[in-house]
C-alpha cells in the first residue's frame, strides 16, 4: 500500500424524505443562496418545489441559476460566477446530476477570485477559499456529490478538462433515491457505466502491484453497480435497487477506492472526454464505447490483474490467465450490451478517420493530467481497438 | 437500504514517516496538549521520542498523562480529566491502541463539563463541546482512530460500557504501519479478531434483509482481515501486510459498513464486555471465545444469511443452506484456532458455573444499548454454546 491522505468531510443524508433538509443544511453556510440546476426536469417531478419550499422555510434568499447542460460548458460557468458575485451569494446549492454539481463547484471556485476560473482547470492557479456547496443529487453516476472534482468543457478550445481540490467537497449532499426514479432507462444505464468506469480506472492503473484491501472494495462496487442497474432496468421505480445503485456510485469515486493505490490515471475518461468534446455523446455511452478497447489493449500487458478481475467480478474460474483476462473483458462488454450502452465508437457514428483528431485532442488533457505513459500513437492504437 | 446520515470528518495520514506530522496536526487545534499514552511500550520502540520531537518542533506545550491500561478504567479517566482541567489543555493527543484512544476520547468529553463523565456512558448526558483529539495509532484493532465511539470499564460497578457521539471523531489520526511491527503475534491476532468481530456484528444484526452494497464491503473486509493477519504472523515485520491489516481494521468500524443497515446491535461485544469486566481477558481473545457460540445459536434462525457468509467469505459452495451456514462457522473457528485465539470460554478458564453471573452483567449493558431482543435466559443459552 502506498502512503495516502484520506479526508472526506462531506456529510451525506441518504434516503426517502431527506430533500426536506436541504434548506436547513444550506443556510447553516449562509442565507444568500445561488440555486444551480439544469434544463428544468426538476420542475417535472416535483423536486424543484420541494427544494424551494425547504429553502424558504429556512429563510434563505434564493438567486436561481438554471440552464446547466450535460457536459457543462465554461461560458455558462462564467455567467454563473458573475451572478454569484453581483448578488454576494454566501453559498451555492446544486440540484441535479454530476453536470450540475460539477458546474456548481466551478462557480464556487470562481466566485471568490478575480481571474478566469479556467486557470484552475489548466493548473495555473489553485483553489483556496471557494464558496461552500450543498447538493441534492438526481442521478447515480458521477460521484461528484461526495468528492472534490469536476469536469467542464471549454467549447472555444474544444477542451473537456477536470481537476480536484480539497476545498471543493460539498458540505452536505442529499441522496434521496426516489428522486432518481424518473431517470429513464438509458441514462440510468449510462450512470451505472460511469460508476463502473470510475472503479476500473483505479483498478487497472494503480502503480502498486498488490492492493488487496482496495481490490475487494472495488470488485464489490463493480458487482453492485451492475446488479443494482439490472434490477432498476427491470422496474424503474424499484426504490431498493435505486438506493443500491445510488450509494454504489457515490462510493465508487469518493476517494476510498484510490486511497493507498498511489498515482492512478484516468485514461478511459481522458479518451472519452475527447469523444464528447467533439460529438457531445452521453458521458456513460462514450465510456462504454472506449472501455473494452482500452482493456483489450492492456490485457496482455497486465494479464494477472485482468484475470483477477474476471475471477472475482464474473466468477470466471476456468482456463489460463490470458484466457480468463479475455473472458472478463467479454463479460463486461456483454453487460454493456445488456443495458444497451454501446461497446465501440462505431455504434456512436464516430468514423475511423477521426481517430487521429481524437487522439490529438486527448493528448492535450494527458499533458494537463500528467499522464506521461500516453502519446498520440498509443491513443490511436487504443482507439483502433474501439472501432 | 435504510435511511442514514454518514459524516466522518476524521483526516487520515497513512503510511511510513507520517508520525512526524503529529505536531503540526495537533497544534492546529491548540498549543497546550495533553499527551495520553499507555504503559510505556512506546518508549521501547522509539515512537515516544518521535512524537515528543514533532510536538516540540510545532511549539506545543506538553502535559504527559501515561498509564492507560488495556480495558481502560474510569478512575484513570477521572484523573486525566482533572489534569486537563488544571492545565487548561486545548487539545488531547493519544498515542496508542484502542484503549488509549478510547480513554482519550472520554477525557476530551469530560474535560469541558462539570458533571461526572460516566453520565455520558449511562446515557444521562450528551456530549456537546469536547476538547479536540489527534491520535497516533499503534495497534490495528478497534477502529477508534476513525470513529466516534469508546469503551470504558467502571471497576466499582463492574460495568464495561461504551457510547458514541458525533463530536468525538478524532480530527486527525496518524496510521504508520511500521509502528505496529513491534506488536507481538498474540496481540496482532487479537486485533484482527476485533476487526472481524466489528464487521460480523453489523453483518448478522442488521434489521434490513437486503443490503448488497454493504454486504460486499463487509465480506471483503473480513477476508482481508484474515488474510493480512495470516501474512503478518508469517513475518511480524512485513510492512505491506501490516499496512493491509491496519487499514482494514480502520475501515471495519468507521461507519461505512453500517451506513444503510438501520438499527444494528453489538451482542458479541456486549457478552465479551462482561467477560473482560470480570476476568480481564484480552478483548480479542474474549471475542473469539464468544463468536462461534453466538453464531451457532443464531445460524438456524438466519440460515440464508449465514450461508451467504460461508459462500462469499470461505468459498463454501456445496451443500444445503443449513450445511453451508454450519461450515462457515466452523471455517471461522478454524481461523481463530490457526491464529491461536481461543474459540470458547473454557479455554479462558471461565467456568460454566459463572454463566448466570456473566449473563446478569451483560443485561445491564443490553439495557443501556437498548438491545431489546436480549434477556438473561437467551444470553445464558448463548454462553452454554461457548463452553
Amino acid at each position: 500500500m502506498q502512503n495516502f491522505v484520506f479526508h472526506n468531510p462531506t456529510k451525506i443524508l441518504f434516503g426517502k424524505g431527506t430533500v426536506a433538509s436541504i434548506g436547513d443544511e444550506t443556510v447553516l453556510l449562509g442565507k444568500k443562496v445561488l440555486l444551480v440546476y439544469g434544463s428544468g426536469s426538476i420542475k417535472n417531478n416535483g423536486l424543484y418545489e420541494q427544494v424551494i419550499q425547504s429553502l424558504h422555510s429556512a429563510e434563505a434568499t434564493i438567486i436561481e441559476y438554471p440552464g446547466v447542460q450535460s457536459n457543462p460548458v465554461l461560458s455558462h460557468v462564467h455567467t454563473g460566477i458573475e451572478l454569484a458575485k453581483e448578488n454576494n451569494c454566501d453559498v451555492v446549492c446544486a440540484v441535479g446530476g454530476g453536470s450540475v454539481i460539477d458546474e456548481a463547484k466551478a462557480i464556487c471556485a470562481g466566485a471568490t477570485v478575480q481571474h478566469d476560473v479556467w486557470k484552475f482547470f489548466t493548473g495555473k492557479k489553485s483553489v483556496r477559499n471557494p464558496l461552500p456547496l450543498t447538493t441534492v443529487l438526481t442521478l447515480a453516476a458521477s460521484g461528484s456529490e461526495m468528492n472534490s472534482g469536476m469536469v467542464i468543457t471549454n467549447t472555444e478550445t474544444s477542451q473537456k478538462f477536470g481537476f480536484a481540490n480539497k476545498h471543493l467537497y460539498p458540505k452536505t449532499s442529499i441522496l434521496d433515491p426516489t428522486v432518481t426514479c424518473s431517470v429513464p432507462a438509458d441514462y440510468t444505464a449510462y450512470g451505472a457505466v460511469d460508476a463502473v468506469a470510475h472503479v476500473l480506472e483505479f483498478y487497472f492503473t494503480t502503480v502498486d502491484p498488490y492492493t488487496p484491501v482496495q481490490d475487494r472494495l472495488m470488485e464489490g462496487l463493480i458487482i453492485n453497480a451492475m446488479e443494482s442497474c439490472d434490477r432498476v432496468l427491470q422496474n424503474l421505480n424499484d426504490y431498493k435497487a435505486r438506493a443500491d445503485l445510488m450509494w454504489t456510485a457515490t462510493l465508487a469515486l469518493n476517494g476510498l477506492t484510490g486511497a493507498g493505490l498511489g498515482k492512478v490515471g484516468f485514461p478511459m475518461h481522458m479518451i472519452e472526454h475527447s469523444l464528447s468534446a467533439f460529438y457531445n455523446v452521453p458521458h456513460g455511452a462514450g465510456l462504454s464505447a472506449v472501455i473494452p478497447g482500452w482493456m483489450r489493449y492492456h490485457a496482455n500487458r497486465q494479464a494477472p490483474r485482468f484475470a483477477q478481475f474476471a475471477e472475482r467480478v464474473f466468477d470466471i474460474r476456468e482456463g489460463s490467465v490470458e484466457k480468463k483476462a479475455e473472458q472478463g473483458i467479454e463479460a463486461l462488454s456483454a453487460w454493456f450490451t445488456k443495458v444497451k450502452s454501446p461497446t465501440n465508437i462505431t455504434a456512436l457514428n464516430i468514423p475511423g478517420k477521426d481517430i487521429s483528431k481524437i487522439a490529438e485532442n486527448a493528448m492535450t488533457l494527458a499533458k494537463v493530467w500528467r499522464m506521461k505513459d500516453y502519446n498520440e500513437k498509443k491513443i490511436e492504437e487504443i482507439l483502433q481497438k474501439c472501432l
